[in-house]
């Protein structure tokens, strides 16, 4: 599942969607209440509504991932995957973490997390849309409109970040119509508690990532810790555990098909609602071409790491993140081939433009922005073609040069004046990220990587390219390989940005510096500012015109939804939602069979053979051997259940995310989708879709059988 | 599936079976016409005992798998691992047959199969039992008897060999209480046709074997050649395609769940009625100790081959047979791990022995030989255990040297009185598999695999080490591992038996020529042949005293079965035999899932990664994807059948077997078993036993619309 969901652009954030799907936004709930209720709910819908209560509380982002406070002192867990970074971040070939797991059996054991590794805690969430979409906001258009929104935004962020230790965030929801000011406790001394080994916690590895049957354990756990004034801080021997206001309390009975299920959590993004023009771009174009140079990258990375396990350790997060969007778009593209999506989205979308011209009102409203939406998403497109292998032509080191020649530049301005993302609150992110260089960066392995992708770009006509990246990169028409190699090795060579000391250093260097540097990626990002920001305006530009065009379509369809009768919420868009539905098999499952809705360990130990993917560790084999399975056996199965399936509406994003039973205790974790189910991000097939969640009773009995991880059982008060 | 059944010995040849199993002799089935009728077959059942008749008559053996004519020009469809090893022998790594698939489009490209390819068509059975246990040899006991069965075995088979062109093989059923000789029309010119690509027939390699869902489409096909005047001959270019008495029709219609499926080929062995010690001794030592040096042979093969795709392709069958068996031991011992069959053995044999205590006569008559063989094979599995090493130690060419002095010895007697394996009959075969070491062996490798097992003999107490193989390989008690490689360094490089032309010189030599040799492993051959023969008369004397008291038991065994109206049928022996049953899915499947009868295309597209077990070819995934389907398309599945699963009784030797339907038409090819049931060879589970069998329809499909095998359908007549 997506491991990396950063935050979204207005544009991703858009849409509606039936009751009987379900990504609900908390205050919605109520909406709901009586599905909740006959589902089985037993807890008071509104309770859920409650951010700062039990059991929301409990539930926080990791950006990217969600988790949960699973103790009183701080304790969190998500899922291996989610850790899967720092893990990498503090192996080496001769303490090999990812292989052999890490317990901290006291707190002074555990290990800071991968730079920049946040927990947010949400402490509240208030509507700001009149504030973002002022009056005079929304007389403007194009480049103007979108920076008086941004401004806007940043001035509430700033006001709300003035409680240090906070990190606020104006989200777009239904494209633009409504906004919403997140407040989280972003808390930065993260730390690793526990991991299994990578033959438990990715036990099946990409060969079995998106599958049913499933027998990965899923999970590991962080520790938040903060200053002991109870304040966020940065890491120090002297920060002390988080005291969450709220922690999840272990289910104290099994869960069995049928259950009544929900997963709290920060589902990324969704498109359900898309024109129809922009899925036959991303099925026609967009994925096909996403699938094929990462099949490219994969190939190359292990090509040139096979012989360095140092090299190969630092490119193990980034492998598993390219494996896991390309078995998602790959399997996407395989749904898509067999569905008949894009008719059925044409006829929704003409049925749409019928009801507006239907009616006078409704035709001046709408009209004109169904026919301009349309025309802004053909030209946006057409950018994104031709740019296609320009951005992944960038040596990392040049983009690394020219996010600082950027921050520099910003730096010159008052703080609300900055670009977004060169805001003072986003230094720290800045710095994190050019230190964890050291950690994932390899010049042998980049150099091939860019070069692959140089080899295309450079093959595309002139009028395709960008003059000022062909002037710094040395770039002539009809070059061939072996002059972009040299072009590559000059450029590389001319650089001292390799050196984790020197790089650092430039963060707090002036424009001025930049521009006397003789340092090749500097000169480059210097020589590049000029023409990027041009190029940016123009993309502003066509941007803001889009967000206004955009939001009136989504406007439109809403109310048509809404004529209809059908509920509407919002597209994930990587805040807090709630989905639930039972915990059920599935018929039928794949190719040749149908699904049971339970996994246990039996199928750990018939899948394990020893080595690679399937390297169950022989501890666990010989417990499961032995049944040595203690108070985690479930009744029924007479085993332990590993892994579970349920009719929740996940995606990217909610990796991670608490599964709780009707009581709102903690019952498990999800952590993926099945394959021909996760075309529902853009098209949700009620019938197929499950959501696959690793089960508490194999986290508690591996931690007691396997690994012995007492006091952290102890703690969750697992005992 | 199992590869390589050799001929068995004696002693695997016992037991007898409830009538609800089934690996019928053909003259069994008027025995269970009923039951025939019922499960829907449209043949009389008369019909299917008559060997040169149809069915019957289009059934062959390939001598360790099992296969069929399908046209009258010869032509014979079996599993795609069955000519694997023929398609390894032609491979190079300039034209990987293995990994492109091989489509003869004339006569004229067909290729030599593997040296040492038989296809065997069975003339006559006959029941020689009281030629072999005549009066006389009923009187004798210990390595007389022995001699006295193999003297008369040899006899019959000698003047049934007359025939030129055919091979005679006495065999034992019900544990040496009847012999029936098999006669054979032995064919030496075999030649492959067409095997598809490794992507297609070995699809989901190692990691699907022995599983369901399955997608391999392990199919083949040999063409059997004879003289102009229609006798058996080596190769020749004169040589013409055999035209069989009958050939296999294809199915009109698809098959479907439920329907009456059997299967007719060669079953290796079964090992239903063994006693309880036998059990234990396999499961507790046996199967263990051969995992355990499989996974150490399969690792020193990858390691020492992994940098030469030559020897790589030399050990490819070798591999895969080990692979199999690994797969097959290690299921057995997780299922039995899981079960009661020792207890349950254990009761039955006990109910046994109160059965013959509470006759008198019964006593008598069976009494002593109950109590006989149980010590006897105590004795017998002491001997395996200490030799266990031992045998694993033997440079392969100085196996090939003990083979051909021994086969020198052997040639100074009148032929009756050679060694069976020795006579003149055996010396092709013994040629041949002189000549395949230049395909399938290397020095580095097999001194890797001969060191590593080395070590553990050579740290045996010296009681239990050989003294004679000590002495030839310069072993001393205690040496170490530096000490082992170079003993083994010395002998290797005193021997030119590596040279194919050397190597093949001494096939025809005298004894005289073997003492007078100075190379090192025909010296040893030399040396070991001595006390060789004497272990041998050892272990035969054993081995007669263990033939008359088995026997006895098993004849107390089926008494007492009778007694309680259960029929008998032999265990299998790589004789013909018939099982029926339906197709049918299962319930529960794998953990986690449920069990469909049918599997498609749709999963192979699935499962295809483009790389590795799972590389379907591209042509392949074009037309699943286009949906070209032709005919082959199943009207419920939507889609082309790829695999089935049938409630049928199989086991190793029936790879290639015929699937036919009611109308005793071809529907498929079976080719495994699923791994939580292979435990059936010694303990039958009627709810759990399925074998896999390749749909004709998928097999047609892949021929006509992705390998355009247009020749070979039309002779099929599939157009």
């Amino acid at each position: 599942m997506h491991k990396t969901l950063i935050a979204l652009a207005i544009l991703s954030t858009t849409a509606a969607a039936h009751a009987d799907e379900g990504m609900w936004m908390p205050q919605q709930l109520p909406q709901v209440a009586n599905q909740l209720k006959a589902a089985g709910l037993a807890l008071d819908p509104a309770a859920l509504t409650k951010l700062t209560e039990f059991p929301m509380g409990a539930i926080v982002s990791l950006g990217g991932c969600s988790a949960s406070f699973v103790s009183p002192q701080g304790l969190v867990a998500t899922n291996h995957h989610c850790v899967y970074g720092s893990v990498a971040h503090n192996s080496t070939p001769e303490r090999d973490l990812l292989a052999n797991g890490f317990l901290a059996k006291t707190l002074g054991e555990e290990l800071p997390a991968a730079p920049g590794s946040r927990i947010f805690v949400t402490k509240a969430v208030t509507d700001v849309s009149q504030q973002v979409i002022t009056p005079a906001v929304a007389r403007l258009n194009g480049k103007a409109r979108l920076d008086a929104i941004e401004k806007n935004t940043k001035t509430i962020q700033a006001e709300c970040e003035k409680d240090a230790g906070h990190r606020c965030t104006v989200s777009s929801f239904y494209g633009g119509l409504e906004f919403y000011l997140i407040k989280q406790l972003e808390i930065r001394d993260v730390r690793l508690v526990h991991a299994p080994p990578a033959g438990v916690g990715k036990f099946g590895g990409d060969t079995d990532n998106w599958m049913w049957p499933r027998h990965t354990g899923d999970y590991g756990f962080y520790r938040a810790y903060v200053s002991k004034d109870g304040k966020a801080a940065d890491f120090s021997k002297d920060n002390v555990p988080y005291v969450p206001q709220h922690f999840l309390k272990l289910a104290k009975e099994g869960s069995k098909e049928g259950d009544f299920v929900m997963v709290l959590g920060y589902p990324g993004r969704t498109n359900r609602h898309r024109l129809p023009s922009e899925v036959a771009y991303t099925f026609d174009w967009s994925y096909p071409a996403f699938v094929k140079s990462s099949a490219e990258s994969l190939a190359i990375i292990a090509e040139t790491t096979k012989d360095n396990k140092d090299t190969a350790l630092k490119y193990a997060s980034q492998v598993a993140g390219i494996n896991n969007y390309y078995k998602n778009r790959q399997g996407m593209l395989d749904s898509y081939a067999g569905s008949d999506m894009l008719a059925r989205k044409t006829a929704e979308h003409e049925a749409l433009k019928q009801w507006i011209s239907a009616d006078a009102a409704r035709k001046k409203a709408y009209g004109a922005d169904i026919a301009t939406v349309e025309k802004l998403i053909a030209e946006r497109d057409a950018e994104t073609k031709r740019d296609y292998f320009l951005s992944s032509s960038k040596p990392r080191l040049l983009n690394t040069a020219r996010m600082l020649y950027r921050l520099a530049n910003e730096n010159a301005k008052p703080d609300t004046e900055r670009k977004s993302g060169y805001q003072v609150r986003d230094v720290p992110r800045i710095k994190a990220s050019v230190a964890a260089l050291v950690r994932n960066y390899d010049e042998k392995v980049d150099k091939a990587l860019v070069l692959n992708s140089l080899a295309k770009y450079a093959a595309q006509p002139v009028a395709q390219r960008n003059a000022a990246f062909d002037k710094v990169m040395g770039i002539k028409d009809g070059m061939d390989k072996a002059g972009l190699q040299a072009a590559l090795d000059k450029i590389y060579a001319g650089s001292k940005l390799g050196d984790a000391a020197t790089r650092t250093a430039w963060i707090d260097k002036k424009p001025a510096d930049f521009k006397a540097s003789d340092d090749s990626f500097i000169q480059a990002a210097v020589a590049l500012y000029g023409p990027d920001l041009r190029e940016e305006a123009k993309e502003e530009e066509l941007a803001g015109k889009l967000q206004e065009s955009y939001a009136n379509y989504m406007k439109a369809k809403i109310a048509y939804m809404n004529s209809k009768g059908q509920a509407v919420y919002p597209d994930a868009n990587s805040t807090l939602r709630v989905t639930f539905g039972q915990i059920a098999g599935r018929q039928p499952g794949s190719d040749g069979t149908d699904w049971k809705a339970f996994t246990t360990v039996a199928g750990v130990a018939a899948k394990a053979t020893g080595t690679g993917e399937f390297n169950a560790p022989k501890a666990q084999l010989d417990a499961i051997k032995a049944k040595d399975f203690g108070k985690y056996v479930d009744p029924a199965l007479k085993s332990v259940p590993v892994a579970y399936l349920a009719t929740l509406d996940i995606t990217g994003g909610n990796s991670g995310s608490a599964a709780l039973n009707s009581k709102g205790e903690w019952i498990g974790l999800a952590f993926d989708g099945t394959l021909d189910s996760i075309i529902s991000d853009w098209d949700f097939n009620k019938a197929m879709t499950r959501s696959i969640q690793v089960d508490l009773r194999y986290i508690l009995w591996n931690m007691k059988h396997v690994d012995h991880a007492d006091n952290l059982l102890k703690e969750m008060n697992a005992e």
